[in-house]
């Protein structure tokens, strides 16, 4: 649930006269993302959605998210695409915020995930590694196995708080994944954040990809790593192998896995699951109950880490 | 900051079926409100709104205020329009809720209140006025001075936590606005909330007029004193004739005020003041500081209320 700048009248009108997409009609707070605020823009063009990046997001690297948009959108990925003023910039400065207006995509996301999405969404994260390949900008992946250590020490005393015996769990899971973690996969631009609710659909077919606010290089099989924890798992944590192997299969399609890939995967999966354990764990702990935002159960990501550790090879996956 | 209630994707399809108004191409989340879940719904026609009542709505409540945005649609004013299913029926559930799909208006309200938008507002009102005239269903204000001081008694042991002496001054002020409240005026149906959030402009033209969820039967004046208290001060609380002028003068072109009306707006301004007063201070007192809903500062209005307590006649509102 977002919106958390407000923006004046005339900075809209100002900002807008930059760009050649009409005249509004109508600009009204979207309720969902939590890291930026968003609106949605009603021109007499058509509709838009404008961006103000919130503290959370580093101004620096706003170029290679908006370049890649335009790069992907550019290779036939339907991603929002940047708008660009008169002057060519995409991104300017609205209520004393970054901001930039994008293409507004049609589509909803699942609220519930069935078999029919994992599909569509593998072979969408394909296109798109295939489509980063050539993408000129850079830009480290700060929540990968070396920020891990960093994020856990931020929560460590009180981590047995949330649940007992967490804390010692997840030292001894961080200390074998520093060990063991692949360094020699194929790697490329990833989405790293493909949950539901950046996929939409449309008439049960695959719509657009959004939100590449955490897309940065690294290791391709990791953000396929991510997607099996964002889609495979039911409401009561149970893994579904049938969902993962629809994904895989799909993926598989469009770009193949290399031998290491698949011998990493579950290694990654554990990896993705302690990624998004340790940044819930850190807002759980950090952040109030009754906030503006809506903390996630940091518990979810245990169980599955914990399946994750039963895995040993593909065949765990539904392959 | 809304939206409350999570739809999901096959309730959305069942509510949708039963309407004639295209197939859905997005359905967002708006981040404005705060009694009820608002959606933007786009379909292959076009965009509509999806309102989810929540618990602060009175289902029963519900009839009078969607026959009374028909009532008033048909009648010119530019107003969110109940859209019908193919049953005839306006109002139905949704993800347990009730429900209902209103025409999308276009138009943004404006964030400074300057005094080109007080006449439009004046004018407006009193078309509104004279377009409910003859509309059947009735609703009493809750929110009136019999209502207030229940309200009072909820907060007042609080109050002087608030503000020191807060208790002792809206004590008397309620005795006295009690025994002097004005029985006799003009009713009719008012639309009892029209703050700047729910009036449209376009182009320096009001555009249409939202969220009739407060609309009631009461005095057609008191709805202007409301209107002097929403429009007509600074952000540094002091009063601004210049824009009452606009307003009070563009209301009786349309509807001229009876001399026991504009006797008694000096009363019903301070008896407006004292409402959103007191509901103001039963949130404040009632709502965790760092709750989902942002609180208004109450005092707002005590600053308000303490100039209309100054004034004797309709000259001191600039007429």
């Amino acid at each position: 649930m977002a919106v958390y700048t407000e923006v004046g009248d005339a900075e809209l009108e100002a900002f807008l006269s930059e760009y050649d997409i009409g005249e509004p009609v109508a600009f009204k707070g979207i309720a969902e993302g939590v890291e930026n605020s968003n609106y949605l823009l009603t021109t007499t063009h058509g509709q838009y959605i404008v961006t103000l990046y919130e503290k959370r997001v580093d101004p620096s690297d706003l170029p290679f998210f908006l370049g890649l948009m335009d790069h992907l959108a550019a290779r036939g990925i339907n991603c929002p695409r940047p708008i660009h003023g008169r002057d060519g910039t995409a991104l300017r400065t609205l209520a004393g915020k970054p901001a930039a207006i994008t293409s507004f995509l049609h589509g909803m996301w699942p609220r519930r995930i069935g078999v029919n999405h994992c599909g569509p969404v593998g072979e969408a994260l394909a296109r798109l590694h295939l489509a980063g390949r050539d993408f000129a900008l850079k830009r480290p992946n700060a929540l990968s196995v070396t920020g891990w250590r960093t994020l856990f020490d931020a929560s460590r005393t009180n981590a047995d708080e949330v649940s007992r015996g967490l804390t010692h769990e997840l030292e001894t899971e961080l200390a074998f994944l520093e060990a063991e973690w692949p360094r020699d996969l194929p790697e490329g631009v990833i989405h790293a954040d493909l949950f539901n609710d950046n996929v939409f659909f449309l008439h049960d077919r695959l719509s657009g990809l959004i939100d590449f606010y955490f897309a940065c290089n690294d290791a391709l099989a990791y953000d396929v790593a991510i997607c099996l924890n964002a889609w495979c798992f039911e409401p009561d944590r149970s893994f579904n192998a049938t969902k993962a192997r629809a994904l895989l299969l799909a993926y598989e399609k469009v770009r193949p896995l290399e031998a290491a890939e698949r011998r990493a995967l579950p290694l990654l999966a554990r990896g993705a699951a302690l990624r998004f354990l340790l940044t819930r764990l850190y807002d759980w702990i950090h952040t109030p109950a009754n906030a503006l935002v809506k903390r996630k159960d940091p518990l979810e990501y245990l169980a599955y880490l914990r399946f994750h550790r039963t895995a040993s090879s593909l065949a765990d996956y539904g392959l």
